[in-house]
């Protein structure tokens, strides 16, 4: 079960050139993105009408798409405009269009209600487009359930044990523990998280050493701040002080990171992230937004080994039950009970609509 | 379901050698075609009876086989003859036979009631195998079920998208309708559906043009008759007149073929075709063939990599209904409409004797 | 359905080295094998209890195991006895540890009752480490249900099909009769089968000839005589002796071999082998051993091709059934019999338990 009522990622905006037929399929359903000749987007369920080819093997009119097997095309609104060879194309004859925002990068589709689609949801994901930082922008797919993900970017204990070549270091990170707040939208509905550790008198992270040359090694103070947003947004500030130095910005590392998981089906997920330094790293050494960045990918991918080992082991002992371990799983559980309370609301509020 | 009081298509004549233990499944049985030495042909179901053990995987004995695994030995009846070490052998060994036919060059198989081997229901494959014509035979193999693709060649106004640059040429096919009749066998059961197409003024489709060097660029008739016939059997005139000369033979373009389909499983399809030219065309260019074959093809590729995608599509989406489009679906509708009629009149027919 | 309290072999005893996390499903369940700084072995779940990522991801520290997920460390009982961070560990984190012993080169875990663990029920698998006997063990891995893998262990007929050209070499073995007599262990329980083939007058196998350099051919008296124990481990004393000579000691071939199927899961299994000869042959000419061992292999792919064939045949003719063949199916029929008896009584036993 997904909330549906939510803004999900469904690409970054450079995948979506201006002639393409870009597909992917969100909560198990394909969905057509379309950059129009204005710029501006159109998102259409990725299936004719008539046969259910996917559009996406068609070929783009101006604004419209014309279906490959037998040429009906449709507006993008989802209307079909022509059958060839009938005068007057049937009404019945459209398919599903989906609400579409494009913010800082991240193209967004709203995947319920279209009357309800509420730019209030969207995640404040600035730093992905903003003239002070600087990153290159990545892109996984996982064969697991969403959920799991969430799981593991809820608990950063497991940086020093998953990470601990690349973004741990220590083992005081999981012996550390996090502060957890609830995340409130100004109207008062809580969409998420607000996660907070601080791990004092640790050596630098391997990964920042991968970046920033010259980083001595005297003992830290790092921090990671982040929001956790339904569906499963997280918006990080992270970094390190030296603790004989703590205001010397010069030997602080400071990082603004945004990453989003969108279910693609019940058991795989789309992964957008990026991580980013400060201009002024950039400038001093261009290379920095590269090294960062390659580095980021080998932990991730060390996410992605351990998460999807997780998941085959829970396919492969179906009766077996995981134990929480109540310093470690307090957000994630957290999180999980938030998700089942969006999708009871959204099941009973189509209960009384008769649905 | 099938239709099971049906003849089949197994194999071309050429597939099956003298000393070959061939093996192919049709409606989900596997089926062991031997050619015994008189030239006839024998079919049992390719499993020994003991431990069900492909007797494919045995050896010839003459006009019998030997199991690889214990060493049964059947007759080309099914009847097992010889239990190594055993003095009788108990008649309850035995495996089923089919009813087998080879006419034109095509083996067909009947999958129903042996006692209703019904040759009348044997299409007109002349075609095939006539010193007139001249063909190279082909097969190819799909991973869908058999009907989405009697849908594609019930409705040629695919011609136009799905084969721009192959078959069609013109989006002139899809504007055109096609002429839909009942296919009568003489004794009055209505065995398929005959389909008739004239496409007017259009130029003369690419596909002429890779096998006839020196074709004109003149605007032709297009013409397309063909047969429908259950289980899936298509037998087709076709070919173009030059508007401007419609009686010269030179510039005429005119094709028999011979296709059909056949279920493998539920979800896969056996698929034999061949299209010939006239041994005229041959004697002038012996090439003529093989260019034809070439970009045949090359355009049934075209329609199994959209009516795959198609068949992913509706997997995708369970939920997901196909809307009809009444200038295409006519034929199609109608001939879905036949096979469910044959399957429920099998069905009750099987119920009104107990079985 | 599998007997649980049995042993199982789950690895050679060189497969699991001093510092290794070594993993193997058995029953459907996945193992860590540990060796202690003692050398003896310790089998616990491979599951964390946390989250259940596969403990064989982590790390060895002494005896014990850490997590590669969240650092939580078991010792080699399966008792959690750290978690990162927590001054106390809560007892009810631990994992399922299994009784394992090691003899003869076999490691065996016991998959039921821990406090029904009977050494009494190993088999005698003496050959696997005798000084008068030389071997080089193998593994092959199975994706078939393992009984269909004792079938064939239980009806040496298949040697005069399957293995014409290695292990049999003529159609006489599969025309001899073997005698079958219930094998006990010393407390009256029967464990399995005696299982006895005489086959006189045959020219020597092609196996001995690939590793015995000079046999004559002449023609010889075989023997195989084994006992097939529970769950099934076939032990064999096999060989031949020249009819013209039967006391001639250096015409004769004379071979040990013990074999273990352990299902891994319903639909795949372990396969344990090696096959001895006197260490007279192997000191006359040490190649011997690497030669019975190059035979041996491709023989058992010989079965492994017809077993793995069979297998898909059941499966893709689901509703078809095996018919027996009273000469060679009586040691199979009589063995699935006991393995039914055992998993009913096994059943019963829980049911009165009240589990």
């Amino acid at each position: 079960m997904f909330i549906r009522n939510l803004w999900y990622v469904i690409a970054w905006s450079h995948e979506v050139g201006a002639d393409a037929l870009f597909t992917r399929t969100v909560l198990s359903e394909p969905i057509l993105l379309m950059r129009k000749q204005d710029g501006s987007l159109s998102a259409l369920q990725d299936r004719c009408c008539h046969r259910l080819l996917p559009l996406s093997r068609g070929a783009r009119e101006g604004d419209a798409v014309r279906c490959g097997y037998h040429g009906l095309k449709f507006d993008c609104g989802g209307q079909c405009v022509e059958v060839p060879g009938m005068e007057r194309v049937p009404s019945y004859l459209k398919i599903k269009s989906y609400p579409v925002v494009e913010k800082n990068r991240w193209i967004f589709v709203w995947m319920g209600d279209p009357e309800r689609a509420d730019e209030a949801l969207l995640p404040d994901n600035f730093a992905n487009d903003d003239p002070q930082w600087c990153n290159k922008p990545g892109y996984m797919h996982y064969e697991v359930p969403y959920l799991l993900i969430c799981d593991n970017l809820l608990d950063f204990s497991h940086l020093s044990y998953v990470h601990a070549n690349t973004l741990g270091g220590s083992p005081e990170i999981a012996r550390s523990r996090q502060k957890i707040d609830r995340l409130l939208i100004p109207d008062g509905r809580q969409v998420g998280l607000k996660v907070s550790r601080r791990v004092s008198d640790v050596p630098p992270s391997p990964y920042w050493k991968s970046f920033r040359v010259g980083l001595r090694d005297e003992m830290y103070e790092r921090w990671f701040d982040y929001d956790f947003v339904l569906p499963g947004t997280l918006l990080m500030d992270s970094g390190g002080r030296p603790i004989a130095a703590p205001d010397d910005e010069a030997r602080t590392v400071r990082l603004l990171s945004c990453q989003t998981l969108t279910p693609e089906t019940e058991t795989s997920t789309h992964y957008f992230f990026q991580q980013s330094c400060q201009s002024a790293d950039f400038e001093r050494a261009p290379e920095t937004v590269d090294h960062m960045y390659a580095t980021l990918v080998r932990a991730f991918h060390e996410d992605q080994d351990t998460i999807t080992a997780q998941y085959r082991a829970l396919q492969a002992t179906p009766g077996m039950k995981m134990h929480a371990v109540p310093p470690f799983d307090g957000a994630l559980g957290h999180f999980r009970g938030l998700v089942e309370q969006w999708v009871a609301a959204e099941s009973s509020a189509s209960f009384s609509q008769g649905q």
